[in-house]
């Protein structure tokens, strides 16, 4: 019952999100013998005003 | 104190996440005893093209 | 598909956990039309000195 | 290594965002010896109609 | 700068989790450009009485 | 009405925590304007074998 949440900077396309769903699904069902059935990922696409490092936001460097 | 965070697929109207926050918020207290006052619920609505399960996003099933 | 995280201060018993999530469940199957049987509920019970409020641990109030 | 998640009600402005982000690693470096470079901050503003207080959304109050 | 939090029911060994964590990152880099080093990875295993689904716990069933 | 979630890499003090969570609650409401009163601070202690970078485990590193 795998739930995983994906928080990234920037956009990504739909074919970028599909694969990477397709992967993470694979690899928790070949290693840890998860069916990729019960998987759940959730994406979040933070802007860069949203996201700091380093303290600075991404937006100011 | 509880904090919940729910995820869902989709929109919900207004009155529906009205009467989910007023639920959840009950059973909390009528269950564990923790005053509906100090129970925070944060709801957040994701997009097809953002929610996988199975290996696919939903926008693509 | 909801994904629902709850997290509260200290311990609940099983038998409160299990009446929260079969009440959680059956809001979001009678409310927003989503079959509990894709309803995930994660339950984090979070130590007093890893809750802050008021600018204050519970551990220290 | 840390990583910080804060949710608040509403809009801040660029220039909040950036002195959060600033004093929150700052603080982080100070008191638990993380580098500051090390840690990322994200922030969600949720809209009125997404957050429960007191089994009552914001935009009901 | 992706962020990853992977939740699961039980317990994983420590090659399953470095595997996990190897493939993941393999997959932002490839897939997103995401340099690996920037990938934090987070994982939570849970306990059987602490997640729910279709209405109740897993301990339950 | 903050919630703020902080995870890091290994063991903090109790005197660590509260100065984290006195200072971040200062800056919120300094900073913001959010009363202190209403902001809620997790902070999760993550072991090495949970957490990964640049592909790899903590603790393997």
């Amino acid at each position: 019952m795998p739930y995983v949440n994906l928080k990234l900077l920037g956009k990504l396309t739909r074919e970028q999100k599909a694969e990477i769903v397709k992967e993470f699904s694979e690899t928790l069902e070949r290693v840890a013998g998860k069916p990729s059935e019960h998987t759940y990922i959730v994406i979040d696409e933070v802007e860069k005003e949203n996201w700091g490092k380093g303290g600075k936001l991404f937006s100011d460097m």
